[in-house]
């Protein structure tokens, strides 16, 4: 029997096994979106014990999920402590501590089931490239994030000289100033808040001719880390 | 006679073949242009006229085109069924259903007039190249889509928790957040919805921080899977 | 003293060539300023004077340049033909012109001085470097322009259908559409108009997550294509 | 003593060495958090003179690195000359100068003190492969940063003319139409200023597909340099 259980929820060779990865994909992705409609605003009672049972039943299949992989693993704790252990604890965790918890913190609680989407990665092989990339580049990203963000300080005091006596509302201080700095240099350009003053808007040309080619270099980092592992695959 | 006739639609070395290829294309530039006419506010009757008959003369000539194509193919069902034999289809169907159509889906079905557009593919060597570095990365391409609206949809969520009380007419729902999600981490930016609360700022830089190099990966993919088509064919 | 003029013109190993060169590029820069101060809505009669006192200044010496250039090349007609000859006549016809035409017809003719910026390209390797490129990826760039057209059509066509109703006075046509698909897919976003319909938002996050990719493809080319004359030149 | 002094600040494999450099550098992060916290408007006085107690232990350490840096450097002269001397240096004079100054200059010598996140570059390998990359390409970023500008100061030009008199009050003179140029052709897209009249439009719609790829060769030259420099290190 206990090998019944390893086909079915490890080999995604045999028939059982694919059904089984496809069933768990599809409630992920059930839970999900239904997560996602228990946040509309104006929700009937009917459409929210709808949702509760569909939570509810998700729940049930991600424990049994949880204790027959522990069951079949052939060192339990090693499991229950690796990273899709703790993944699967933790997507089924929020439903069971809700029980014993008072409404306030509740809230917060509920994000925790998006875990669930970290289950995701065990099926999807892009997400373990981009896992694998993250990992073989992470000292590069972490250090030239760094570069980024003296760029963006820099920025910020900078516009912060500039514009804060004729806008204080908008640049009243240095933190109010990063704001700017990261909407301008990531390009989104809201438009909440720009310069006004001639040196402001000389000082946001030079930076923004400047500053572009910096704030893409991690970008560049996860693309090329990412082609490696790609490639590496292949071969 | 169908030596003369494959000689004119399908040998693109004859000048017979050329010219004819520079008519269809022109037609199609023609007939989308007046399409584009057709939606102006302010036509008067007689510029309606002008339009009806470029589109009577246009589908004519495609008629004629499709039904040359049908009597030359070695195999008329095989070309019928291919990907330019449906295309060519599809682009003088709506003219004839619409004789025996209600006004009201009509609409709907002037819209597909425009695949006439894929006609020029036939015509045209870089969307044939780009159709086939999209065939070639399609995998790859539709994995990290995965990948990328799952970073979407994080941050969407993220958003809602910080938002939704300070500005409950933007972020009113999770789905209402993800249309900040996307302008946000495609740089758009439009600025008809942005965090207000210092929560929302700080969880905004860090999603920019974190998520342009991500968002950017379908593109990279793109382009790399583009050169690799390009220089496959040079060689 | 051919020879010395020569030496003066096209010599940039020699000092005089090199002090020569200097100086045009000086003259040009100057010229351009001149050119901008000259837009400025509040300029007083000393200015103006000033001004066109600058103006004349650098004609007279473009002109010696250009008859300088005439006097020592080996095939005078061929050098008038090409395309620095031709540079140089632009740069400096528009003031003659200016002598016997009426008014109103002026302010277009002084955007020919702007030619003047080009004769830069003489002395800028970069510049040289770019047209290189340019040159010879054009037929790729045109093509994939082609494609990031249709792209861009595409999506005025669907955000048309889907906020023409909600929004007639920003989508009255494909052509205002038009203006809404190339702000978007650029991710410029000046936030003048944006969907506002849920059909609407939906298709601008599918646009945008398959667009992207497209409408950077023509980017990717220049630089690659830049790459390659880069390297060539350092072989 | 001098050898114990040297393996404290100059050998980063001992523990001293180590700690001393960590020590350092939260010094520097803490002095630029307080730099940053004094810019906010609503201190009260205890809060500024707990900020200037932390500036003034910043400074005294600082101080005391310096001298100890001369104290051990070999040839004394030739590091209070170099790039870390001066920024040293640069550190901590802003304090010591203001004791002699009136206060309106204060605030510009304020803006001194963030030298000291120069002084990270020593502790951060990043910084010094990026500065690298930089030496590397600074001929080719200066070039291709001319192209940009000749492109931008064409399209403020052009914009100008476009919709000068459509919209006075934003594109007054060619200098306005700058500041519209940069943040357009960035994508950044404010919204500030646009064009409204029907040139004006098309002829951003062509800017944008033209200068797009023109804008991003300064970020390509930058990210190439740097994977170039990264990989020498490796090998």
């Amino acid at each position: 029997m206990k090998e019944n259980i390893r086909n079915l929820i490890d080999n995604n060779k045999s028939w059982q096994g694919r059904y089984f990865g496809f069933f768990i994909q599809f409630l992920i992705i059930v839970s999900v979106i239904s997560f996602s409609l228990e946040t509309l605003p104006d929700l009937s009672d009917t459409q929210r014990q709808i949702l509760n049972a569909i939570e509810l039943f998700c729940v049930l299949v991600f424990t049994l999920e949880y204790l027959m992989r522990i069951y079949v693993a052939p060192k339990k704790l090693k499991f229950i402590f690796s990273f899709f252990g703790i993944i699967d604890l933790l997507a089924i965790l929020p439903f069971y501590l809700s029980f014993g918890i008072d409404l306030r913190s509740l809230r917060m609680l509920r994000l925790f089931r998006l875990f669930r989407l970290l289950k995701l990665v065990r099926y999807n092989r892009a997400m373990l490239q981009f896992t694998k990339a993250m990992i073989l580049a992470k000292e590069q990203i972490v250090l030239f994030m760094g570069v980024t963000l003296i760029l963006i300080y820099f920025s910020a005091v900078g516009i912060y000289y500039f514009e804060n006596e004729a806008q204080p509302e908008h640049f009243s201080s240095i933190f109010d100033s990063l704001w700017w700095a990261i909407i301008t240099l990531t390009t989104v350009g809201y438009g909440d808040v720009y310069p006004i003053t001639m040196g402001g808007k000389m000082f946001t040309f030079f930076i923004l001719l400047i500053g572009l080619g910096i704030v893409a270099i991690p970008t560049g980092i996860i693309s090329s880390s990412l082609t490696k592992v790609v490639e590496e695959k292949k071969e």
